[in-house]
């Protein structure tokens, strides 16, 4: 099956695997004549990179993104923009250790099932490192949005949050610190944890939240493809995520409509925006806001029971170089998604005749 | 643009506005040979449908099916699968006085914006009477589906919720009531507290939790269509859905990996399921469990302010039939929604070489 | 496998049997704000209806188009537009004898194989009435697409054609006689040819030419999705089709690139005109011409051989009333996919960045 | 818009331009366990290379694939098969006399027209090289339909044709000759003739015929997806193509339905295939026939007028190294579109009931 594709007009389809010669993508449907800036590319690949700071991985990755087409001269022609990001930090003798095991909360044990193999080097397709094509993805897309602004942080880190609304933050200083919080007591707290939960061998979940400003009115489709469903299911999409809501959320199922019903102001804007920018599925030109839950990764450095090939339950010991917390490296992530999904929409916004 | 179908192979394509002739689908996919119980379809329509109790709105539809195309001597063909779902209680006058009023959190003012013009009577397609369509598909969905079982019920209503796990629960009970709660003695609050928000004219939230049992292991595809990114949109697809959490959820967020981990059996079961059935985007044989928050339905019988088309603030009144709570009839939709993602995939799987 | 879909963006999905209840379909991506001309629509309905002249089958079909959707005050909303088209005249004691046979060169014996079971009244989904709901969409896409003018004709009926290239007809003539052949003195002899053959009990094949003007330039896709393989692909997908040739075709399979080159005007256009409007997959401003080859309909009232699903060879006689040449009624069925194509195209052309 | 993805369930993404650093692409939907070939690639790729005989090209190129992921120890895996072709032949400065000039019969026009700018290095993405990755894509899919023998060869050049039906042709001779064509005398003067050709700096077209064997029954969807129409789709999206035709093709349209129909025997299969291995869109186990017209090359080595962008009428002289007659080098690639086409149909047979 043909999976690995996301977005109608502006399509990525990615592949690699992270022990392989290289990851990669095609970018399908940008539209011609963006001039790119290609320090920004670079920049969002270097929030992602592993071995950015003293809380995240410290696996080193190179992540060189070499654009083979779809560019001449500076501008994208239209075209499709094919990339790819070599491997070259892969050491594979890390995994041979897993080669007939099934480590617990991984897809070790489904992939084998489902396609009767697996390449058992890192994860293969299902590592994280994946998410570099979508970066790139979205890096460009955020250019081809111009005035669209996609702010995402750590908003949780295990019971440790931000307890002001979004509009209290300063989004400016979420690179000043390593968690990528802009509340900078919070974001204090957040990696001391996180530096206590790596020295245990052990990981901690977390919570990204995302703000999306200067959306024009319009943007989603009414019935399947309301634009909070395809945030939705871009969220989801990444690894490790648990759960998404947007504007209210799960607060909002606790409430009244009384409570809840957004009043409009003259202009169209609306008082509170618990609808959260996005009523009937179409952006309503308020600021767009969701929420992302990330598990614990599974990968840990203490000991734990494992399924062999055999249906042993055996010992194993993590080992190689692994996040403590994955949030931090997951907002570009986040970011990347949401700005692919609404370049998708902006072109589909194209085509209602005006 | 295109985008009133689900699915890639088990497609659903629907039309129909509330206060046009008649709702209707294609169901494009389905396979040749099966047997349709009539009887169980009617059934899954009858829990949709408006008036089927005290707690839900009084408005009568008849949401009688008329198959068209599809099925030849009670087997379904293999070819497109018509239906149609006549309008026959459309009190149009109702709308007439929203016309040129934009309701608070409705959809009405983002359709006029983005389409130029709206049919305003009832929410025209952005009424919930476009989900009778998606419990058609979902219902067949749910007979090609045989073995495994879906089931959906209330678990909060505003304040009110379940405080047991779902293996607690029996799930027969989940129609002894009308709210749809299999836990009684909690239902009885939720009713309760439901008929006094209606006495208020004002109207409540809630969540839905589904659990999907017997699911082979295999289904979902690893990068972008994990199984529960298309669970999470197709449920984030039905009018009112704020949010989608499967396995632990917003709370796995919170949880170290040592915690969280689901340590395996010899046979390749998991002793805890915090991964709700699913690991990198594939099922694993486990329960699948997810929860789906509604926001309180926006169509109060209070006077409330609206925007008219001039600008203005006007005070408005509801009118019209509308639902307290719309959680307990959702859970037919959650449910169909699950069986069309299922079905899908299902489909999708068979195209491995086995 | 949904399979019965066409379009991206402009996209029509049908349904129905020959011998069911209803056929019809779903318009989805019709712009909004499109003033409908239905007198329009029932006149192209009317062309392509059986029993409309003395040359074509005597069979019946009232083919009312009733539109249940998408449609407000007579404009198009941007919603889906459903409609069915209820079979009156189905007759199908007239099939009851081809039940446990396969006719030669139907799609009989390969519906049994691929499904497991068929609907044998009438051909069941392979039969022509299908292409009712083609021309339904086809109808709506020419009224969007207003200055384009889409003309197909019958260009030849067995060894008889028009030896004129299609600047020396007068368009307005093909709908002055039965055959829809411009040229009047060869649609004479057209039309007695084809009462002879009906006089044998035979069928004979034929061509359709279309002409398509004022095409703006630019639309197609330059890889797969080139404007004539699209073209081609919906042609090819008309029943009894067998191949396809747009500008020189075939005959500049023969000719030399000195010869074959159009050479540019300063204004763009070309001198002449053998690329058929069309350049690397993409509209060019000139008119676009293609070439359509209908085989002879298979069922014919002479005794001939079939097979029955026991594997013995039998003697059957056509009945029924069947069409003894199929291109006049074809001509609508061209134009419709042309404009369908083209809608697609126009919606997909908007995308880029003008 | 993304239009550059051929395939359902088997899906290639190409991207690449003629003189940019590489071109490329990804199969999406490659069934896992497949135990690859990759001298038989290698050779298909060999086939399609410029400079592989005296009659085509002299272009150099090395065409070497470097497969990037979804391969594991000399299997495919099932994830998405990522590759690149380097460019290194590149004499861009062949074509800086370009730049401002619109060669007659080619894209450069309309792609200017489309995208606002183009690569005018070589024809950029309209290149034929871009069919390079459509080859590799084609190896990989005949080495999944195993069983089915794909053989396509040289029909016609200019005027000069086989004159005998291909059951009469010994296939393995196909490549025993620089024109592909199977039939050692006419191969002998269509070699003759080409050369001559090129000493005229002209170009010339011709036809490639494809047999295509051992199809199951069953394969094709019956509506729009006819198995034919995706074929004649595919065919056309190769470049130069102007028609296509399968079984009795344009022949068919001037044949009486008593002649044209394939009489049974009792095992199913017909005495004559005019059908062309598929009725009603679906194959019934018979040989597929179909023929591709292929126009001369626009690029030729003789003084012809030229547009520029001042809309000045303009003398210009082909240079660089092109092909005389481009259906040699077309066979593979017929051959390749094919299987792509086959292998989509293969893995949606696998979804119905069986």
């Amino acid at each position: 099956m043909a999976g690995n594709s996301y977005g109608t007009l502006y399509k990525i389809t990615t592949f690699g695997e992270s022990h392989g010669e290289a990851l990669g993508g095609i970018i399908d449907g940008c539209p011609p004549g963006i001039e790119l800036d290609f320090d920004a590319i670079r920049r969002e690949m270097q929030r992602r990179k592993p071995g950015q700071s003293a809380i995240v991985t410290q696996r080193k990755e190179n992540d060189q993104v070499q654009f083979l087409s779809g560019i001449f001269e500076g501008k994208t022609t239209g075209t499709p923009i094919g990339f790819i990001i070599p491997n070259t930090d892969q050491k594979s003798h890390d995994y041979s250790h897993i080669k007939d095991q099934y480590r617990p909360s991984h897809a070790d044990y489904v992939y084998e099932k489902k396609y009767g193999l697996r390449d058992y080097r890192g994860g293969g397709r299902s590592s994280a490192r994946e998410t570099a094509s979508r970066v790139v993805a979205g890096a460009i897309a955020k250019q081809f949005l111009k005035d669209v602004k996609i702010n995402a942080f750590v908003s949780s880190v295990g019971d440790i949050f931000i307890d002001k609304p979004y509009q209290a933050l300063d989004f400016s200083k979420i690179e000043s610190n390593d968690v990528r919080c802009p509340d900078t007591a919070t974001a204090e707290k957040m990696e001391a944890y996180i530096k206590e939960i790596r020295k245990q061998g052990d990981s901690v979940g977390g919570t990204v939240t995302c703000v999306i400003q200067n959306v024009p009115i319009g943007l989603g489709e009414p019935v399947f493809d309301k634009l909070h469903a395809e945030l939705g299911k871009a969220m989801l999409s990444i690894n490790a995520v648990k759960g998404f809501e947007y504007g209210s959320g799960f607060c909002g199922a606790k409430m009244k409509g009384s409570e809840h019903n957004d009043l409009y102001n003259p202009d169209g804007t609306t008082k509170s925006n618990l609808s959260g920018g996005i009523q009937g599925g179409i952006s309503n030109g308020m600021d767009i806001y969701f929420r992302v839950a990330f598990k614990p990764v599974a990968t840990i450095i203490q000991k734990q029971e494992a399924l062999d090939n055999q249906g042993n339950i055996v010992e194993m010991q993590g080992k190689g170089r692994h996040d403590p917390c994955v949030v931090p490296r997951a907002v570009p992530i986040v970011e990347a998604m949401a700005a692919i999904v609404l370049a998708d929409f902006y072109l589909i916004d194209k085509t209602y005749n005006k």
